[in-house]
């Protein structure tokens, strides 16, 4: 039972930028951080943009920054917006309906509260709440980014 | 976002047996009935009678049973012990602890309390409780199990 790494790396990246909240960030700057694909990040980056999470300036001087500041941002949000799906079992997809327990089955139910319980958690936090608990991260200096590579 | 088929067909083998009390069952008439992998189905009452949820019993007349009343099975507990993992993200492995936000990452606590409350929503349901849920199963009368291959 896991979030997607797609979801993990969308996290990662908002963490990162709401942690360089005064200059621009890159991707290969955040993927050397992570030691994550840069190709995976890109479109991760790509989705979060599309979502209203990231502003990308192109061009000299330009890169990736919040679209909001931290305490606009829920978490739950972001994790609904970057998992595909939330078919807990096969079931919920509707194009999986062959289960001869259907459609009365009180599993799905129960399944279907578990799962809101565990996003009713994340709507409650916000990426601010989450940085007062991620305070011990160094992070590199925009100057000495290069270092990482 | 899901759980694993395993732990699905485990919940459907407990529902299905919490409904046929009277009887003994079978491994192909479970499978027919939900149209799933016999093979699968094997493995998957194998860890259940591990696990202390069903007993089988072998020979003429044999077949598998709850090892306990449905009132006094937990889905939380059934979901816990089929499930391999709950690394919600790759952090939460033991041998994965490359992620520079760790140590002090609050969004590793976020998301085990968002676990957390997902377990604890099927740790109160037993299988008793998603019985009164599912009432409008047409099960196979044993005598007729065959028709169903």
């Amino acid at each position: 039972m896991q979030i997607t790494s797609h979801t993990d790396y969308a996290l990662r990246v908002l963490i990162y930028l709401a942690m360089t909240p005064n200059r621009q960030a890159t991707i290969p700057e955040i993927a050397d951080f992570f030691d994550i694909s840069r190709n995976h990040l890109v479109k991760v980056v790509h989705q979060l943009g599309n979502k209203g999470f990231v502003k990308t300036i192109r061009g000299k001087g330009g890169g990736l920054s919040l679209q909001r500041p931290p305490e606009m941002i829920r978490i739950g949000e972001v994790v609904r917006s970057m998992e595909t799906h939330f078919n807990w079992v096969e079931c919920f997809d509707p194009a999986q309906q062959r289960c001869r327990l259907l459609p009365n089955c009180g599993l799905k139910h129960l399944l279907a509260r578990a799962g809101n319980a565990y996003l009713q958690v994340l709507d409650a936090a916000t990426l601010a709440d989450v940085l007062i608990g991620t305070v011990a991260v160094e992070l590199p200096l925009k100057e000495t980014s290069d270092n990482l590579k």
